[in-house]
C-alpha cells in the first residue's frame, strides 16, 4: 500500500495511491491524515488497505496522481531521528576532517536528533539563506514507527515500522564543524528535509524489504546527470531494528516517529571509497563524499557544494523499472 | 492567562486556569487542544483571552483546578530545543570531565534537539529502567513559541513566544560522556522531560518576565528538603530571544517549538561555583552541579544520583507567594 499527502492546513490530508502512482483516492474521510492514521493504526489500517485493493481494482472514484502535487507525507512530525547506517559515509567524513574512525562507530549507531517541525515537499526548492554555508543534499531511507515501548529489541522493533520512504536530509556542510566540535549535535547545519512524495508499507516492497534493510539502487542526479548508484541494501550496517532499538533503549517512541537510515554510501569493489559514476563507480549520495574522494585523490575538492539553480533529483525503481515512492526532485534558491 | 492540559487522547484537552491555579474552565469547545491554539493563535487567542477574564469573575461554570490531574500542557510536540543560557552549570560540567570550557560558549549558544515525541505530566513518576545510568533532574525555565521565520532577529523572537513554563529535562549522566564524544548530541541520554502542569502568557508574568528572561527564585526540592533556590534572572548569559534566534539562523521554527533555557544555575557571590542551600548558598538545579562542586572541594562525589523513591519537586512562586506554573513533584521509579 502506498499513502501520500495533499496540502491542506498544516498535516496534509490523507490520500491512497496505486501501486504505479498513476492514481489515488482520497482518503481522509477514513482519517483526516497520516499522523492520525499512525496514532490509530490498528483501528483504520483495515479501511484504509481495503481502500487502496478497491483503487487498484479501479472499483471506486478515482483521480490522476500527479507528485507535484503532494505535499510531505507528513508535512509535520513528532520525531526525526537521523542513523548512520552506512559507516563507509561517516568514515569519509571523519576523512574529510583528518580523523580516524572510531572502531565503535561499527558497533554502536551514531544517531542524532533532526527537526520534525517541517517537512518539506519533494518538489519544494531547497531553500539556502546564504551560499557559503555549504548546502548539500543527503539521499536517505526512511521508516516511520508506531509507538515503541522502552527497551525494544531490534528485532521487536521491526514489527513497529509501518512505512518506509525516502529523504533529502539537506545538509550546511560549512556549519557542521563547529557544531560538531560542540558535541550537542546539529542545530543550524540541518534546516529542513524533503520527503518522497510517498510513503509504502513494508509489505508492498516485497523482497526488496529483508530484516529491516531495504534493498536497490537509489538514484541520485545533479543537474540532470547521475551522480550517485548506490545499493541500499549492501554496506548497511545497522538495519533499521537496529536504529530503533537504540533510539528506544532509554525511552518509548512516539508514533509517527521518523527513523533515517544516513547517506546511504557504497566502497568501491577493491575497498577503497566509491568512485565517480561517470568513472564507472557507484558515485555518491552526497557532494561531501566526492569532495572527500577528490580531495584524498588530488589534495583539492573540484565540485562545488549546492549553488542557486541546481537540481537534484532521487529516486528508486523496482524490479520492473517502476518508481517506488516518486522522486524528490528540487531546485536550488538562494535567500 | 495560564493554559494547562487535561488528559485526553494523545494530546489532551485545552483547559483555562485562574492565576491562583484553584480553578480551571474548559476551552475545548473553542480550540480542541493547546497545540491547535498555538497553530491558529491569533484566531483563537481573543476568545481564549474572554474566557479567561470571565473565569476570573467567576462568571461563567468554574471547576476546582488539581495539579494532580493535569497532564503536560503539550502532551507531545513537534518541536523540543534545549539551551545552555546559565552558563555556568556548563562551565561545571566542563569541569566535572576535566575540561576547561571553550571561550566561544559565552557567546555562541549550545543548544541541542531533544525528543519531543512525549512529555511527562508534573505529577507523572520518573521512569528510568537501568540505575547505572546515573538518573538527574535539570529544572529549567522554558518558552514555546508561535511561527518564527527564518532569520528572526532576537528582538523579533521575543515577539513570537506564546507561553512560558517549567521543565524537568531529566538525564542519565552515566550515557551523556560516550554521546558527547560522538558528537551527534544527545539519543540516550535523555528520556522523556516532564513540564509543569501550567503554561503562562507572558503578558501574565508581569515584571518578571524582562526582555526574555524570567526572574524569580526557582525552588528546587530533593527528597522534601531544599536542593536548589537558583534565582532564573541572574547569570542567565543568553535570554530567549537570542536562543530562538540561534535556532532560527538557517530555517524556520513550527508552532509549538519548546525551547528550553538549560540548567539554571548561578555561582556563588564570590565568584567560584554555587555552595549547597544548607551552607547558606543557592544549592543547586541538578544533582551532577552538587557532584561536581563537591568533587572539586574534596576530591570526591558524594550525592547520588536519583534512587527508588526520591522525590523531586520543582516550583517558582510571585512575587505574594503563589505558585505561577504549579508544581513539578515526582517519584523515582525504577525500571
Amino acid at each position: 500500500m502506498k499513502l501520500a499527502s495533499l496540502p491542506q492546513g498544516r498535516d496534509g490530508r490523507l490520500i491512497v495511491v496505486s501501486d504505479d502512482l498513476a492514481w489515488y483516492a482520497d482518503a481522509d474521510h477514513i482519517v483526516p491524515t497520516m499522523q492520525a492514521l499512525l496514532d490509530d493504526w490498528d483501528r483504520y489500517f483495515p479501511q484504509i488497505e481495503a481502500l487502496s485493493i478497491e483503487l487498484a481494482h479501479a472499483a471506486i472514484p478515482r483521480r490522476r496522481f500527479h507528485e507535484r502535487e503532494a505535499c510531505a507525507p507528513l508535512p509535520r512530525a513528532y520525531q526525526w531521528v537521523d542513523g548512520s547506517a552506512y559507516v563507509n559515509h561517516v568514515e569519509l567524513m571523519h576523512k574529510a576532517h583528518g580523523a580516524d574512525l572510531p572502531a565503535s562507530f561499527w558497533t554502536d549507531p551514531l544517531m542524532y536528533q533532526g527537526g520534525s517541525d517541517g517537512f518539506c515537499g519533494a518538489r519544494d526548492p531547497i531553500h539556502i539563506a546564504d551560499p557559503a554555508w555549504g548546502g548539500d543534499f543527503e539521499a536517505e531511507i526512511v521508516v516511520v514507527t508506531g509507538d515503541v515501548p522502552q527497551g525494544a529489541s531490534p528485532q521487536q522493533a521491526l514489527g513497529h515500522i509501518r512505512l518506509v520512504g525516502l529523504i533529502n536530509d539537506v545538509s550546511l556542510r560549512n556549519l557542521m564543524p563547529g557544531e560538531l566540535a560542540k558535541g550537542y549535535g546539529f542545530v543550524q547545519s540541518k534546516p529542513a528535509s524533503h520527503l518522497s512524495p510517498a510513503f509504502v508499507t513494508p509489505a508492498a516492497l516485497g523482497a526488496a524489504w529483508q530484516c529491516g534493510r531495504l534493498s536497490g539502487t537509489l538514484m541520485v542526479d545533479l543537474n540532470g546527470q547521475p551522480f550517485g548508484r548506490v545499493e541500499a541494501g549492501e554496506e548497511c550496517t545497522f538495519d533499521f531494528g537496529t536504529l530503533i532499538a537504540h533510539l528506544a533503549k532509554t525511552r518509548s517512541i512516539g508514533a509517527g516517529t521518523i527513523i533515517g537510515s544516513g547517506t546511504v554510501s557504497n566502497r568501491d569493489p577493491d575497498g577503497s571509497p566509491g568512485r565517480p559514476v561517470p568513472q564507472g563507480g557507484r558515485g555518491y549520495a552526497c557532494i561531501a563524499e566526492q569532495r572527500t574522494v577528490e580531495t584524498l585523490a588530488t589534495g583539492e575538492a573540484v565540485t562545488p557544494f549546492l549553488k542557486a539553480g541546481d537540481t537534484v533529483r532521487m529516486e528508486m525503481r523496482d524490479a520492473k523499472g517502476k518508481s517506488i515512492f516518486g522522486a524528490i526532485d528540487q531546485t536550488v534558491v538562494l535567500g
